[in-house]
This record gives structure tokens, sequence and C-alpha cells, in this order.
């Protein structure tokens, strides 16, 4: 039967002002998944990592995605998968919309592609609801369509690519343990009026920098008045990381998705390797364990690297 | 002693999820005024108007402003101005911003242009106090750059021009009086954060609409959930009117500032000549006196047309 190779990316949600519409995804880190079809319906998932998620596909976000897209089809047919994760879970940096995105491209090759990537985002959004509990799509979107991705509205789902610069992401990844229902549950129901007023000034100038190529208006827009200052305590070192990453000549950033991992933007590779000393000094220092990485932004989203 | 004549136009604030951030410029309806720089330091206004503004320079919104440019400058002189207003006080599309910014550019083109933008949007925001109580930006900056202006931050002051689409505006008065204040005092102090994620969604998707100049993507995007549920009810027949101006082709629309007034944005002149039709049918159906406009965005902001 049919095989297909993707590189799933990690993504970076939230950008900062942009809690549950911005997302952007990363050249690096990207899962490996080969996708197989079968002539029985069913799904069968092979770990090829260490990190033992479950393989029984109801429990596997990879899975319930391919098991949505077998409901939609309705033809029979079923899939193998063998996945070689290498953004862990928990990481922040979008692990489970690889798994769900890459998935879904990859079923949708195999199928001929009769699917478009609006309807890859409602299919992959049920792996986010598997291991979130809400069905977002700030991972998703980015993680199918590339570059930076706004979802102005998830009910009807209307998803705005957004051009951006060729900017440097570095991310620091300290080895603790946030959980995404967490981050989600110490958020405050209520905020004031005016310091929504900041926020949508500041959406609305990160996005304009973005697309007018502002690499000043980005940064200056790079500020979250309303979830940072409830989540960042969930992140030791974070207010220490952000100060000096600035000071190191990053142009801002912050939280990736609900943490731990802190993702800052720069406008060259020297500044975003500058950035990561800063990121390991803090650290090493603090006595956490940490991955960084030094990556780009990924214009192209879930890529085909092998395909029959 | 030197003179100039400026035109100084309407302009409608908060573009409907925008609130306190968006504005644009109207071509028309515009102020006309006309100052002389005087070698004494006093401030004569003279009304050419029907509509009775104070004419003592502390009280009346132009001489505010140029009081406080000529505190700035030191240099003992003064200004006479002739204000012949076009834009009704209490329209709600601006007319207190017109007086502030026109005598603001009038006053920099004799001084021979020796101030920036932001520092006549700040001398002009004092006009604004005097107004409404509050020193804000939503009308200033965009009759002082022309065309749509992000407020980012009022402070420290953040200006940023959008690019937009040749769209036509279609603004009805309705003559009822809605105060600033009173407009102001209804919001909500508190708001829910889930509506603040839908309204910067629409915020992040009408700025990208205005400068990727996607029609459709701006009138998605033209929706309030957080203002205009609360400020409409100060307006009779808003909902008919929004309505029914839609399903004759409006883009979108919604609450030019606080009120009363009511725009809407259109692809042609055509469409907006038949939403003027609706705006007309409704409010005479409603048996309320009312002005209305077709106009389209003025690019160009207050204008010199005749100085020495």
């Amino acid at each position: 039967m049919k095989t297909v190779i993707v590189h799933s990316p990690g993504t970076v949600a939230n950008l900062v002002c942009g809690f549950d519409i911005l997302g952007l995804a990363l050249k690096e880190p990207y899962d490996i998944m080969k996708l197989r079809m079968l002539d029985t319906p069913e799904v069968i998932i092979r770990n090829r990592d260490e990190f033992n998620l479950p393989t029984e596909p109801h429990k596997n976000v990879a899975g319930v995605v391919l098991l949505s897209i077998m409901e939609k089809i309705n033809e029979g047919i079923g899939f193998e998968i063998e996945i070689k994760k290498h953004i862990k879970p928990g990481s922040g940096i979008g692990s489970s919309a690889a798994s769900a995105a890459g998935a879904a491209v990859a079923a949708n090759h195999l199928l001929g592609n009769i699917f478009s990537n609006d309807d890859l985002v409602q299919f992959a959004m049920n792996g986010e609801k598997l291991a979130s509990g809400v069905k977002h799509a700030d991972n998703i979107a980015p993680c199918i369509f590339g570059g930076v991705s706004l979802i102005r509205c998830i009910h009807p789902l209307d998803i705005v690519s957004i051009s951006s610069p060729e900017l440097f992401v570095t991310v620091v990844h300290p080895q603790i343990e946030v959980r995404t229902s967490d981050a989600r549950q110490i958020l405050r129901q209520q905020i004031l009026l005016k310091d929504a007023i900041r926020q949508w000034g500041n959406i609305a100038g990160l996005v304009t920098g973005f697309l007018k190529n502002d690499l000043d208006l980005i940064g200056r827009s790079l500020e979250d008045v309303i979830i940072e200052p409830v989540r960042s305590i969930l992140i030791p070192g974070f207010d220490e990381v952000k100060t000096k990453c600035k000071e190191a000549g990053a142009l801002g950033g912050g939280i990736s998705g609900s943490g731990p991992s802190v993702f800052m933007l720069s406008k060259d590779e020297a500044i975003a390797k500058a950035v990561e000393s800063v990121m390991k000094d803090v650290y090493t220092k603090i006595g956490i364990d940490f991955n960084t990485y030094v990556t780009t932004i990924n214009k192209k989203g879930v890529e085909v690297v092998k395909g029959e």
C-alpha cells in the first residue's frame, strides 16, 4: 500500500499579546512520521521514540485524527503510522499539534489531497481536544499553513496567513512540567477593559509589524498585560530570561503556548545565538535542565518529504 | 501677519472592534479654519457658523490647543482664528478633533512646521481633554495623519499609519444627543476574557484586511462583541440600520466614535449610495431628523489650502 513520510514542525502559539489567535511555525524541531494506508479500517500506531505515548488509537493524538478522517471518508481503509517525535510532549512548542497536523497532512496526501487545509485543521483539532481538552487551532494552523497564522475566529473557523519578515527564533525549554489545563485554569475569566484595550493595540501593532516588515513595531508590540503576568509565575526564571534576552538584542518574546518554553524573536542569527547563551546561563544558574533551539520561521508547515 | 486656511476633516473613531485604538479620516465633511499670527500673546476666536461655541480661549477646543502651542514656544506671539464648522458638535464624527487638529496643523504651518505630526497629536489632545474629559487620539491621529490610524499605545504615544483599500464611507447622523461622557460611563469596566479573545481576533483581522486589501476579511472582522452591544441601545434604529445596510451590500460598520452617528464601509459608490437610502428610510420611518454623507477615506488629513 501507499506510504508517505512527513516532517511536522514545532509551533509557538499565542505570540505574547496574541493569546489564542496567533501562532507561528518553527523550522526546528520537527517530528518525523511515516504513514501507510491499510485496506482494513483500523489504526496501528508504532512509536519510534522514547516518549511512551499511548498506542491505542483513541488515546493517541495522531490516532484520533486518523480515526476522524476515516469516519469522514467511510471507505473501509485504515492507516499504520510510525512516529518519531523530536518535539517533547509538554514542552509548550506544539508537540501534540505536530502529531495531529502531521497525521492529517500525511493522510490527506495518501488520499490524493481531497481535503483543504481548513479541513485538515478541523480534523487535527480533534487531536488537540484529546491532548488539552480544548479544540484550539493556534498551534495546528501554523503547523499546517506554515509561517504566522491568525485564527480570527474558531466558530466558524477563519484562518488568515500573515506574511512576516525573516526572523530568527530562539526557544528555551526548561524541563519542568506546566500542564496546559493548569495554565488555563489560573487565568482570570474577567479582565479589565483598559487592559484589553492595551492588548488589542499591541495585537494590531504586532500584525501590522509582521505585514509591513517593521521590526521596531514588532518589538514594541510584543507586550502582554493580561496572560503573561499570571502565567509567568509558573515558569522559574521567566522575568530574568526575558529582561536579559532583550538586553542581548532580542526584539521581544514571551511564553510559548502555555509554557514552560520561552521564545524570543531576533532580527539575525548572531543575536539569536547571543539570546540562546543568555537562556543557557539563566537556567544553568537556577539549576534546571533545559533544551534550546535557534531556528527560523518555517514558511511551509508540515512537509511531505517522501511520498508515493 | 501671516495667515493660513486649512480644511480639517471629520473622522470615524473605534472602527467597530477597534475601540480606542483605530480611526479613519473622512473626505467630507470638513471644517474650514483661518488662522492669523498675532504679535501679542493672546488668542482671539471668531465663529463663522451657527453653533455658538465658546469664544473664550480656555473654553474653546481650538483655543486650548493654540494656548498649549504658545506656552510651548513661549515667544510672545498669539493667534486669531476664524472657524467655520461643518461638522456638527456631538455628531460622533470627530467635531472636536477637527477643531483641535486643524488649529494645531494651521499653527504649525505659520510657525514654519517646527513640530512633528506626533507633537501635533499631543497638542491637539488638549482639545479632546476639554471636549470629553479624556485625552484620546483615535480621532486626532487620523485627522492629522489621514487614512486609517492605529493608536497602538497612548502612554507613550505610538501611532501607526495603516494603508487601506479605496473604500466608500456612508455616515448617518441621527439628530439625537449622545454625550461622550455618558457613552463612556455605561461601559463595563470588566469584560469576559473569551469576549476579549474574540475581539482581538477581529482587530487583527481588520488590520490585516486593510493592509492586504482583503475586502471580505474586512467585512468578516467588522464585529464588536464588547462595546456595541452596550452602546447601541443609546441609538434608536441601530440594529435595523446595521442589518439593512449589510443586506444592501455594505461590508459592515457600526457606531462612529461614541455615536450617535453610524457609519458603513462599502467597496464602491453605488453600494455606498444604496446604503445611504437605507439609512434615510429607517430614520424617516422612525421620525428622527438626520444628515447623511457619502464619502471616501481621506488619505491626507488636515489640508493647508492657502498659506503665506
